[in-house]
């Protein structure tokens, strides 16, 4: 027979076990935290109707959008979701008499852009997005971060800064400039300080035909650092009235605040005036992660706050806060990072192995014993060379081999080896279950 | 602004959150199962290649794959994949020299078939699948339905039906009346003995030309109920000297055998010889499994043994075992039945609500140490009345609230709510962390 090659579509990530189980672990824990800060879960189908989606998007969306048909039929009514916004949009918009607000919840799904395909960039990626919809409270952009602490946290990182700005402080500045209406392009030019540096950035705001006086003003602007208070006071300092900017500073000032009395340690977090976000929704609190010590991998987690989340689908205004994280590139960075380690090929954390023929009856009822004690048990059952057995194991790079031998079943003892340390003892059934539990 | 109307795609499910997190909760209970029976958990691309998708499958399924196109394109190399077994075999044939065999691997995803929806027929749902790629061992014929058995024990029945049976007797059986080249036929049609009747069937094996004589032992065949050791007592009876059907018994009641051996309750499972299931490419033990009371609902769980997973895509012979459970449908179908308990909106344990604003820090700290506890916490911060406050956590049927006053503050106690009891008290946080953990 002529075979077909197998392969899977450029752009698209699939991993071996030992890769696919890290991943799942990464998944599990951000799901975790999502859960433990009360964000309730949320899965939306995978294609959308065309209109919903491309309802706000303008046409990079919409070049990037795959497109459903059916053979022999031409109409493309349906498309994948490009993100999990816009199914959350539509969802609550849909679903509004059936929820309660503050409606917290979370979505972990994968989502498609048929975007060229690059080394890092994928056209099928994990969102981990929580979003709290219905809700103007300043405190709640204080909570937001505090998940993003606790899941980098338990990904296993120390050394991250959560960067928090506010698009009313940056939109009051420019006000104060008379800048407002070139707002747009100084934001999109100021987000690139760090990635490009102040020099093109600088030809960018003079090509926005900026000012030379008005540019160094926003220079010294996003130059200010230092701890929260410090940028607080700073920003105080300037002495500017407008009212927006008044709003912002105060709430920019309250969200670091409760930040802190959340629980956020002040070497975990900064104010960064030169974080802007390029979507055009936020209108509040911007958020922004880096690793201290990737910084190649740039921002792991971003969102902030939207003054209405469905305006597109429906009349109520729906105000709230929100954030995403992009799993499978972060995982592909990780992985380039060393990150990621090379564990086991499988979920068992033991393997039975019989001897031989004899010995599987009583290899049966030792990998039911695990199995109930909630051991996760592999039974091997092929009939090879005892090498070729233990190889199964090692490949697998499980924890536990537990070996039933001609003996052990006389004896109702069984050989436990303990993989790690290479140590193997003669153990009844519930000596090893105990071994193995830990 | 006029509005795009918000809805999905017919066809296609969507729940409320309280519904969506019983959902998740049966796909974390059959996945915790697969997982401690050693499967390995695999995702694969939501596209394959349309070369690779129908590269075995016959015109139906041509007419069902959703195609993927771009704007302004008009080539469809890419569609969404309709079961996890293609892309298995697939998966399989690529990585063959980077994966250990026996494989094991389990696999929950959506997948995608463009057919006519109607009431409790999908056009996106869940598969959650198990296979062993890379072995002939009947006793790992065994192990499946163990799976299949601790799957439904855990979801929470008692009372279900795996029944088996193996291709090779009935292959055997019409080999011995030489209806060898009619079988696909005659195996079709007893396939739907039990939804469509006797009569039909006949009529059915009357149209392809199968004598009078044949078809009543045709149906004397099927007809053979009884515990297991009757059931194979009468198959050996029957006297039947072809190769194929001496070994398909010796297979089934080694299987039948095995089963009873992992721990499988004669009461949940049963040989029977009508059933053959309809997939061309099973070649051994066959599988379907009946809640026993809710016939209605049909098979809930099925699958079965093969000789060749991947000859489309590799010369190397993978024989192997597996099984599938089409979670959309079930939960649609439980639902119906009454059996999804309507459970918390929320996967809070607990929300803790502060009675007024000089509350919110001590809220704010009694809410960091239930989360750090492990409690999944909820803190409402809205300013409302207490019962508007309070109607969140009875929406969103929370087991716990938790109440910050200002008393509370002082005191350090703080009012600890049982919703479902309605007992309240004063307690410290300590007790409450215990009294939430249960």
């Amino acid at each position: 027979m002529s075979k077909v090659t197998p392969r899977i579509p450029a752009g698209f990530m699939e991993l071996l076990p030992g890769d696919q189980i890290q991943f799942n672990k990464m998944l599990e824990i951000i799901g975790g935290v999502y859960e433990r800060f009360g964000f309730t879960p949320l899965d939306t189908p995978a294609m959308e109707h065309l209109e919903v989606l491309l309802a706000k998007s303008g046409g990079e969306t919409d070049k990037q959008v795959y497109r459903i048909v059916k053979k022999g039929k031409s109409n493309n009514e349906y498309c994948l979701h490009t993100d999990l916004t816009i199914p959350l949009a539509r969802y609550v918009a849909m679903n509004q008499n059936d929820l309660t607000f503050p409606f917290k919840r979370y979505q972990m799904q994968k989502v498609w852009r048929g975007e060229r395909p690059q080394r890092g960039r994928f056209r099928e990626f994990y969102q981990c997005d929580i979003d709290v919809v219905g809700t103007s409270n300043p405190i709640v952009d204080a909570e937001i971060p505090s998940v993003i602490y606790s899941v980098f946290k338990e990904l296993g990182f120390d050394r991250f800064t959560i960067r928090i700005n506010n698009r009313k402080v940056l939109n009051g500045f420019l006000a104060s400039l008379n800048l407002l209406e070139q707002s747009k392009d100084v934001l999109s030019a100021i987000d690139k300080l760090e990635k490009l540096g102040k020099e093109t950035v600088e030809s960018e705001l003079q090509a926005c035909n900026i000012p030379p006086d008005k540019i160094d003003k926003i220079f010294q602007f996003v130059a200010i650092k230092g701890a929260t208070e410090e940028i607080i006071s700073q920003l105080e300092a300037l002495g500017i009235e407008d009212e927006v900017f008044v709003q912002g500073l105060s709430n920019l000032s309250l969200v670091a605040r409760y930040m802190e009395k959340l629980g956020i340690p002040t070497s975990n977090y900064k104010i960064d005036l030169s974080i802007a976000r390029g979507l055009d929704y936020y209108t509040g609190t911007v958020y922004e992660t880096q690793l201290d010590d990737y910084p190649q991998i740039g921002s792991v987690c971003s969102g902030g706050r939207y003054d209405d989340l469905a305006g597109y689908y429906t009349d109520t205004e729906l105000p709230g806060v929100g954030i995403s994280i992009g799993l499978t590139r972060l995982f592909y960075q990780f992985k380039a990072a060393g990150l990621i380690p090379t564990g086991p090929s499988t979920p068992a954390d033991a393997i039975v192995i019989p001897n031989d023929e004899n010995c599987i009856d009583w290899a049966i009822e030792v990998t039911s014993a695990l199995r109930q004690s909630g051991i996760n048990t592999d039974l091997y059952l092929e009939q090879n060379t005892f090498k070729k057995k233990f190889k199964y194991a090692v490949n697998l790079k499980v924890p536990f081999v537990v070996i039933i031998g001609e003996d052990a079943v006389l004896s109702q003892n069984l050989i436990l080896k303990d993989m790690e340390s290479g140590i193997q003892e003669a153990v009844s059934v519930d000596a090893a279950i105990c071994q193995i539990l830990g």
